[in-house]
């Protein structure tokens, strides 16, 4: 079938435009670069060395299938809708994912430029793309990335469901399956917030076809097809703004720093390998929602606290004030039946760590930045 | 004190600006007179002549306390960010009033522009302010105006409370208020529930003041300040796209038009006089929340069938097919304590409405267009 992958230059969105062109489909990659371009600002880097989306493009054709085509398009879907449009107008496409999102919670917590382009991008983005499904076809399927970290981390609400919480109206004493209330803990995560409504919304009112995925941490770098050529392999960011928290551990410790940890490590959160992240993706795509509501599911794997990590990664610990407002410990349990009724089997960190921590000790000796771990803002 | 009124020249924003200033504060217009140009784009027009915002502020200061200024200024709050942080800076208002929305559900209903607009403009309008806020003086007082229509018309919830829903988490067994989970019915109510989201992390990461009102259907036209002098008279929509229900049977009514129903008129909503809104706006600014949440009033009078309207106005009654996706026929109970606890009393239908038609009447001969009325797009 025909694909378009939105932020498909990214970190999760390459991988998984990958797998799908594995599996046999016509893949189109839209991006407008400005991961790319946020690295130079920052003065951040990938781990690894990754080449250009005409490279990746090119070094695709040749060793994955080449009887399919992987191309890619430069458009920025929040300033260039006439031109994303007609795109989606030329593919026809089976199916949307979209990763074009500003996605570092910190980046979106640095000041009133980021906290507003990540507003500004995220939503237009988003309201952009269901306006041309609703203008071009309604029966593309949307497959969206949203993120656990909308459900915040009260007590009161129990293991975190996937998507709707069942609950009784005091006033009425109905019980009703509501969207998750959700307490998002940075201006990132609020924007996956705000999508849910645009979701809900469009869903009502054109009948579209939508699949929310939210999904926990990611970690790693390599999958089955980015391993095939140096010219496909991922991106690995270490820094205090872009690198999740278990590949800063790797990073550390493939370079003998000690392992940063922001305040006890208490925090605990679900995690999901990279190549999870590409298998989910694909299993949403390959099982369409029905048209009765958003189905919400949450992509993730195994929940584990901050330290608990620090310790599988091993070497020194330095504990950091935390940078950000979160409880210094929680309890957290999350549902994610929805994926596994389709065939989804995790990854498992005690599986699969040494191998990642292998590949970035290979990596990492020219291109590390000791400098570049420390940057989260406060908020 | 001084005040900010964003959206100032509109059909709210107008005489809740002439109303502070007749209660002594020193008020400031933003506006970018957008409703002008959409009244030009879609040939509608304001029953009412209305005066340019030169005029008016002129004859404001001259007509109402003289030692009070009134002024505005000529500002896209979302294409001039900095601008209006400047401005922010250079005034210091104890409040903002935040009525830089585009208001109207079957607007933000006609196509994937106006779609686009809606959504475009007001998150980007809202997101601004709260940061300007954060940036300037977090200690500024915001009091937006939000909808009645963000809560939708579900029997499972049964009275409408201000905001917050109690439930008991049934995973849990515990009672929590939660946001209420909203159903809006257009693009543009969703953008007053996307707003809540907002306001919420603002308030919650930065303890910002936040004053959400969530109004009912405004009726009428003049106040006690805007009948001071011509070039103070309030603007006056009946079209199908800008024209609030009451006040398009007004109109009609006066033109010796059948009143047009829509559907059955079945539908249930909450009304409010503009005269009304001027003063919760007032209430809800002498009146400060505190900073451990998003304080929700619903700004509303009293509740009626859209039937009951049109049989109080009299005259012929053609019903239509109904253009909205909504119910035939609902109930409706909305709580208004808080604003009543700070001292609101409502004007009713019963008192007013033969006032506000008379005035209709008088204004319309020279300027009601029958092709107006029945402008609304279907959806």
């Amino acid at each position: 079938m025909k694909i378009l992958v939105l932020g498909g230059d990214g970190f999760c969105g390459w991988p998984t435009a990958l797998k799908l062109v594995a599996e046999g489909h016509d893949v189109h990659i839209v991006d407008n670069l400005v991961r790319r371009d946020i690295d130079r600002d920052l003065k951040s880097n990938s781990l690894t060395d990754i080449a250009t989306m005409d490279e990746r493009c090119l070094a695709a054709n040749s060793h994955l299938l080449p009887d399919h085509n992987l191309c890619w398009h430069h458009i920025d879907i929040d300033l260039e809708y006439a031109l994303f449009k007609q795109l989606v107008d030329d593919v026809r496409p089976h199916a949307i994912v979209h990763f074009a999102e500003q996605r570092s919670a910190p980046f979106s917590m640095l000041d009133e430029n980021t906290r507003r382009y990540t507003v500004e991008n995220n939503i237009s983005v988003t309201h952009n793309v269901l306006n041309a499904i609703v203008e071009i076809d309604p029966n593309i399927h949307l497959v969206h990335l949203g993120t656990m970290g909308v459900y915040g981390y009260s007590k009161d609400f129990g293991v975190i469901p996937e998507g709707y919480l069942n609950v009784k109206v005091n006033s009425t004493e109905k019980d009703v399956d509501i969207l998750y209330p959700t307490q998002p803990g940075s201006i990132y995560h609020m924007t996956k917030s705000l999508d849910q409504l645009l979701f809900q919304f469009y869903n009502k009112n054109w009948k579209l076809k939508i699949t929310d995925l939210h999904q926990g941490i990611v970690w790693g770098t390599q999958t089955e097809e980015t391993s095939l050529h140096p010219d496909l392999v991922n991106r690995f960011d270490y820094d205090g703004i872009y690198g999740t928290v278990l590949n800063r551990f790797i990073a550390e410790s493939a370079n003998n720093s000690p392992l940063t940890v922001y305040g006890t490590g208490g925090q605990k959160r679900a995690f999901i390998h990279i190549s999870d992240t590409a298998r989910c993706v694909s299993l949403a795509v390959h099982n369409e929602p029905d048209r009765g509501g958003v189905r919400i599911f949450n992509q993730v794997s195994e929940v584990r606290s901050v330290f608990e990590l620090a310790k599988m990664v091993g070497g020194d610990i330095e504990h950091l004030d935390n940078p950000r407002k979160e409880l210094p410990k929680n309890d957290l349990e999350a549902e994610n039946t929805g994926l596994r009724s389709l065939g989804f089997e995790p990854i498992l960190l005690n599986d699969a760590l040494v191998n990642d921590s292998w590949f970035i000790a290979e990596q990492t000796r020219q291109n590390f930045n000791e400098d570049n771990v420390l940057t989260s803002p406060k908020w």
